[in-house]
């Protein structure tokens, strides 16, 4: 960024007229190179991809390189080559759903095509271009149409195009050619070729699996709301600590923006999920892992998303000088937000390690707690105590109101999360303190005092060595062993 | 459905066996007819789409079935059948992208592979395979790299692909194809006479415009915006009416779903902006048309969206017995709501009929003026006067809190709108109302009375033919004449 800015300093310096072309062209590259580099830094995987596709192009082009395979396939080799350029996507998932809808679209077509062809033909001579551009028409039609379909578009819309294709080619194209079943047969095992080099090479060299990326993108979603929530509860309710914490935070407000791309997430996370489900079982996802429920949780996490929008134009709007009844509901409200903040950071962990969520209901249950004590603040304390203007309390009123609605969204999105958790069998959780202390358990230097069934959460209390009576309840600290 | 409900009766009654298979068929058979008539109704323009494919389909077919042109092209006319069927889109703009992509694509990547065939031929026999592998490979994984610039990705996405395809079919099929230069021209000749076809199809038979789905889309989405606000103004502070509109209202529930769609609206509007730069002048949309605008205004209709669904969760949150607070208040905030929602259909309005929005910016006013009324009901109605309790009152003052927001994210949308309206020179409303007033001032029975420089607005008296003293100020209910 600096040799860009000295570039245009210097263009807009008095060197002017020709000379300044170069510049400016210097400055352009200059430009594209950090772009480049910025694009292939955020996912290096996009430079793997893109020597993956190279390589798969070369290797098939060695059906035309190779004189026996030349001698075998002939031209038809560039469907080879055809099949490679429009079937290898970024992911493996997008790959297969292509390979697949190819692979039996041309061989219904080609089949069907070879039919109408032979039909066309007892037709004779005058009758045949007649009736094949009629049936071409039909299918062609009634295809196109198809494609209108929202489950047909989803996954099978490149399959349907790729019918009309064949079917198309095999039908017109058979009407001058005499030898169509060999060169069916031709294009097909070199569309076989191309699709299975494509596959190979997606899956075996660094692979982009879909549903890695929808569950990474669901975690990292319930993280950004979560970022918000912390930072939030720091920012509006700052006023009560030192005047330094508010400065900080005002440099950190970049995690106040994470929430807009939560926002925007609908259509990655479509089509993520649409690939994810052609792929084979990969690292902790069997095949029919449930990566419906990955949008559903999506969905909720939208919607509190919308609430957090709504939430931030209240940022800025915090009294001056704290009034009575401001500090009274201060407590529960930066309790609503940072136990909601913890509660998603606990589900979003959970989705991260592929393990059951535990604390996050504590957390809501906390949370709700506050909630319930701010209402009883409104409540106990009639409007006759309070000695404000109204108009400088209902910020702080309308804030913990939608964070009480946020509250009700977490919830939702924490039921979504444990069916998300019991439907891929996720494990209970086991960080490296608690498998310590299940070692501390196992030889027996910890005893534990209550063991709840749901969560298999063990409450223990550490011994020390020596046995004394100053035992710990790990309990109070959220330490408790899941299994 | 009736049919269909009646299958499904028979289908669970005592039949059973063999016998229930044809009817579960046969109820799927309905339920597919119900279905595709429902899409085709829905917008009949996908049946015309349809017959247009089929159509293109058969129209190239004759390069095979005509003698001469089968003649001229031979085998090559295949490629024009696959530049139609990967070509047609639905609108006007998504044909003319690939198209015109497809047509440089070609003709760039053929020359560059003709030139690479000619270098790799000066390496000698064996050196040959070699460096077209090494060249095809490079060019390969440049150009796939390309397509994650996400400037190339929006627009020369399409090209960047059939560059790459392109050039590895002729560098490659080079190798052993001998007149390469014909073979070349031939295919040029295809592609463009299948591009051609699907060009003069798609934009002289029904055209589909994404630039007039974008326009018509905007509108709508302002318009659900409006019609939530409108119909939430009588769903929460109906108490005051009699009993009948809560019912009322509670059958038009469905007024309070559409702003859902808004907030989904991202990934069409985007796509139709993209398309709909490609379009050439159309109906009252020229060529530069700032579609762009289009695009920020959707911003913020989603942003206003998000407000609005923070709004949802209040709607049945208005107290049983209206206390006198919330009787206070009730007027400036039905107001608010009744002339935010004014102020949406205005804009709505002005963006469907192509007019200036004069309107909005004074119900804008209006709704502002309503919200520092209520602001001013809060300063002076000190809490000691409100015998209430705080909580009742809560649910009020936070959707009158976000009513305000809204208001002020309405006044973005209403700039964002007046910037289009003078980018895209929209004329100054003529409604028939107001033409026939227009014409009443043409002969001299109407007296102008106060002329508004910036929008052109007259007041108007009306007289009577008698010419008596019962004038009526026009202005008063809204009917002024815009120029």
């Amino acid at each position: 960024m600096e040799i860009d800015s000295s570039n245009q300093e210097k263009s807009t310096g008095s060197g002017g007229g020709i000379k300044a072309i170069p510049r400016k062209f210097k400055a352009k590259v200059v430009e594209i190179v950090v772009k480049t580099k910025k694009i292939g830094q955020d996912d290096p995987r996009r430079v793997a991809h893109s020597a993956k596709v190279g390589l798969a192009l070369t290797l098939v082009s060695f059906l035309y390189y190779f004189r026996p395979l030349y001698d075998g396939f002939g031209q038809a080799g560039m469907w080879a080559i055809l099949t490679v350029v429009v079937v290898f996507e970024y992911t493996v998932g997008g790959t297969l759903s292509k390979c697949i809808n190819r692979g039996f679209a041309t061989l219904l077509a080609g089949a069907l095509g070879i039919a109408a062809e032979y039909l066309a033909t007892l037709c004779g001579e005058n009758g045949e271009p007649v009736l094949l551009g009629i049936l071409v028409f039909i299918l062609a039609t009634t295809s196109t149409f198809m494609r209108f379909f929202p489950n047909i578009k989803r996954r099978y819309d490149y399959g349907v195009l790729i019918f009309i294709l064949t079917f198309s080619l095999v039908a017109v194209s058979g009407y001058r050619v005499n030898q169509i079943i060999q060169l069916a047969h031709q294009r097909l095992s070199t569309i076989l070729i191309g699709a299975a080099t494509c596959i190979v090479i997606s899956i075996c060299i660094c692979p982009v699996w879909a549903g890695q990326d929808l569950h990474n993108l669901a975690a990292t979603n319930i993280e950004k709301l979560a970022s918000f929530l912390e930072g939030f509860g720091d920012e509006f309710f700052s006023f009560l600590g030192d005047e330094g914490s508010v400065v900080a935070s005002k440099d950190d407000k970049f995690f106040l923006q994470g929430y807009k791309s939560v926002l925007n997430a609908k259509a990655t996370e479509e089509s993520l999920a649409n690939f994810a489900w052609w792929e084979p079982a990969h690292g902790c996802f069997k095949f029919h892992h449930p990566w419906k429920q990955y949008l559903k949780t999506g969905v909720l996490a939208r919607e509190c998303a919308c609430h957090i929008e709504a939430l931030t134009s209240y940022i800025n709007s915090r009294p001056q000088v704290p009034s009575e009844f401001y500090r009274n509901i201060h407590q529960p409200c930066v309790k609503m937000s940072l136990e909601s903040s913890k509660a998603l950071k606990d589900l979003a962990g959970a989705i991260k390690n592929l393990t059951h969520p535990c604390e996050a209901e504590t957390h809501v249950k906390n949370s709700k707690a506050a909630a319930n004590e701010f209402k009883s603040i409104l409540e106990n304390s009639s409007l006759l105590a309070i000695q404000d203007d109204v108009q400088e309390i209902v910020p702080a009123l309308v804030v913990a109101s939608i964070l009480i609605n946020i509250i009700n969204c977490i919830e939702k999105i924490s039921d979504s999360i444990h069916e998300l958790s019991e439907k891929s069998h996720f494990k209970n959780a086991n960080s490296p303190e608690k498998q310590q202390q299940k070692q501390l358990l196992h030889r027996g230097i910890v005893k534990p005092i209550n063991i709840d069934a749901n969560c298999n959460h063990v409450a223990i209390e550490i011994h020390g060595k020596s046995e004394d009576n100053s035992s710990v309840q790990a309990t109070n600290k959220g330490e408790a062993v899941h299994m």
